[in-house]
């Protein structure tokens, strides 16, 4: 065995002799020479193994090595232009680590149902493993942004003993018997945490029950939720703004090629500068009655009207003061128009839908707990959440930000279930 | 209002005019003066206000704040020695946001179930607050040691459809008339992803009913679990070592001084450095043993067993090669006995108990499946997890550290409730 090595920093060996350990990726052969893709989880390089330079066992091990099979391969290391990779091996010796059984996704077209319930071996396939990448890429940017402006990690529980806004769409478990709900949103406990530290976020996976089947849910998806102390809608809407376009161009850093392989136009990424337009939702139900929507005033927008509002701009936009009647008992009154509240969503461009919901929260206590009355809400089970308006309430706000959704628009997805290791559907609970 | 600034980088404008934003964390008065410690989330300081040198609507401010107020304080930075934060604040004006009601959490001793009652506001108080800085700052490391060495994020799922080990310590939830578990560990799912991506890891929150009320439990808690294909026990054992030595430097690097006022021992911190003890279970036995305890082989160690272990050892140590039988099915065997498996479990010194649970995974088929039959699981269930080792299989080995019992050993804690923003106990699950 010679020095080990990565696909990913094969660059680093040019004219070496390393060894790579992996998988048989896909097979070409003539009689006297085999050109193997192999895959190591870092990337794909093509290993030329000729006949006269190998001793016989080892072209043995060429020739019946089937699709997967698990291999250690040694070789020079040359620069190719050609090779996707910029590299190709120059086998010197070869050997089987553990021979695959017939692998049962082929090059063919297979059905999405077959594929999903192949997740742990769909996984392996060149377009699944960049999206991967993507998202794990991702995850470091959105943390590395809030860890570099001083936000605090506070990860919010995802047990709750409440049911806040109706049991339709909560999972329900029995905790010690007692009745526990999973998290649809750590924001309420963002709040608190925002009153002690002033900056803080939590990461981890929120749950809905929805029975929906469209392409746009999954019942468990990560979101990311920043609150700040002495924040403002306009400066909720400045931090979206910077977070987003941010994370864009570092992913496009890191991954424009990749991106582009998954067959996605990455001059509509390259867009994403600011400023984003702002326009009120007023605005917005003229832009949708502009174009023939017999729209309702008061109501949220419908994933059609999002593709039609989306076709008015370049890139990310953002529509702010939702009425009231459409938020949560939480949000701040418009001071300006009582029936408006200090909430904004962002939308995707490209009929991607929403991507961000935010806004400013309530922080006046009179004023919050008659909302709490008026949603017929247990007035019990907030007496903490109203705490923070009785020892030192300052002006807040915050936003949530759905990682697969954003995953699905950066990678150009048509559904959301290839954005998540193990998707996890109404319909899909397995593997 | 002056340039805005905050006490954690207050150093950067020493003789200049700044406004800060806060809360009242204490204060102290003569009749022409109002010492007020004022804390803003990223620390605190002190604010000295005289009647000579503000308004009279200002020193009016500071003599009515009471505990928690919110306030937007104004004054020149002075660097001061004998300020913990090695600067103060002379007050130039001073304004109220929002006064607090009479706060709950006075500088008396409160018992436990209170402030656990008022977690929301007891994250407020300095010792919290470092305790979750800490937290913060620990979860980062993690990410950051594993996204430098090539680790993939994958996320695991949390909603799994299988009972794998019994479902007495299992969260339970009806999936649209389904049953569904929620995780106890990722594991079998990196499996999977090691086989895809080489190296890689999840992270996040993972649950285990257990009617236990020990210092040591949470029913809810976050576990990292890295695994590697083509990796070894030893292996395994060097990268558990290497990820410790570098956590336990990198935190006390940013917080030294902040564990140092939690009143825990540093120095013991310090002697954390490689080469860690590794001790089979068999030579744990007898020291056990010659300690006078009746330990029957074959079971594992309870936490009284491991605290006689730790008195042995001035660093974490490493316990290799537990008998089967009271390991998981999928562990590998140990070639030369038999009755062995390849596992190892890390635990930390100070009788603060295992931290690190890991080890080789079974990579050979039939092996597998004969385990899975020993063990009465069901088949089918396992037939994704079993794929692996048809196609493909490589040796592997991974590990799973609870990220609250760690933080507990770093800051010395003697109950994990303080290491998680929000705590959830057998008899916890509120705010």
């Amino acid at each position: 065995m010679a020095q080990l090595a990565y696909i990913n920093k094969i660059g680093q060996f040019a004219d070496c002799e390393v060894t790579l350990r992996g998988w048989l990726y896909n097979k070409r052969s003539s009689g006297k020479i085999h050109f193997l893709q192999v895959r190591d989880g870092t990337g794909i390089i093509q290993c030329v193994i000729s006949r006269d330079d190998v001793s016989v066992e080892s072209f043995e091990v060429a020739k019946k090595l089937t699709q997967e099979s698990s291999l250690s391969i040694t070789g020079i290391v040359h620069a190719d232009k050609r090779a996707p990779s910029g590299y190709e091996l120059q086998v010197t010796s070869l050997e089987e680590v553990a021979l695959a059984a017939e692998y049962p996704i082929a090059p063919k077209e297979h059905g999405v149902g077959f594929l999903m319930d192949h997740r742990h071996l769909w996984l392996r396939s060149r377009r699944q493993a960049i999206i991967m990448r993507v998202r794990s890429s991702l995850v470091k940017a959105i943390r590395d942004y809030l860890d570099e402006r001083g936000f605090t990690l506070l990860d919010a529980p995802i047990f709750t003993p409440n049911a806040c806004e109706g049991t339709t769409t909560l999972f329900e478990t029995n905790y010690f018997d007692r009745r526990a709900y999973l998290t649809q949103s750590g924001q309420l406990y963002m709040e608190a945490g925002a009153m002690a530290f002033g900056r803080v976020y939590c990461f981890g996976p929120t749950f809905r029950a929805e029975k929906s089947k469209t392409r746009r849910h999954l019942t468990e998806f990560w979101m990311v939720e920043p609150e700040v102390a002495f924040f403002d809608l306009d400066d909720d809407m400045d931090l979206m703004e910077d977070f987003v376009v941010t994370l864009v161009a570092r992913l496009l850093d890191k991954h424009r090629k990749e991106i582009e392989e998954l067959e996605r136009d990455v001059t509509a990424l390259e867009q994403v500068q600011k400023p984003f337009p702002r326009i009120r939702y007023d605005e917005a139900v003229e832009i949708l009655k502009r174009k023939g929507v017999d729209f309702q005033w008061g109501g949220d927008f419908g994933g059609e009207d999002e593709t039609l509002l989306s076709e008015e701009f370049d890139r990310p936009f953002m529509v702010h003061r939702f009425p009231m009647q459409c938020k949560a008992f939480y949000m701040k009154r418009d001071p300006e128009n009582p029936k408006l509240s200090l909430s904004v969503d962002m939308l995707a461009p490209e009929g991607k839908g929403e991507i961000i919901g935010g806004g400013q929260r309530e922080d006046d206590l009179a004023t919050l707990e008659k909302s709490i009355t008026q949603h017929k809400l247990p007035k019990e089970a907030f007496a903490w959440f109203v705490d923070l308006r009785r020892y030192g309430s300052v002006p807040h706000a915050g936003f949530g930000l759905g990682v697969e959704r954003f995953l699905g628009w950066i990678c150009g997805l048509h559904h959301v279930r290839e954005t998540i290791p193990f998707p996890r559907l109404m319909d899909r609970l397995q593997p």
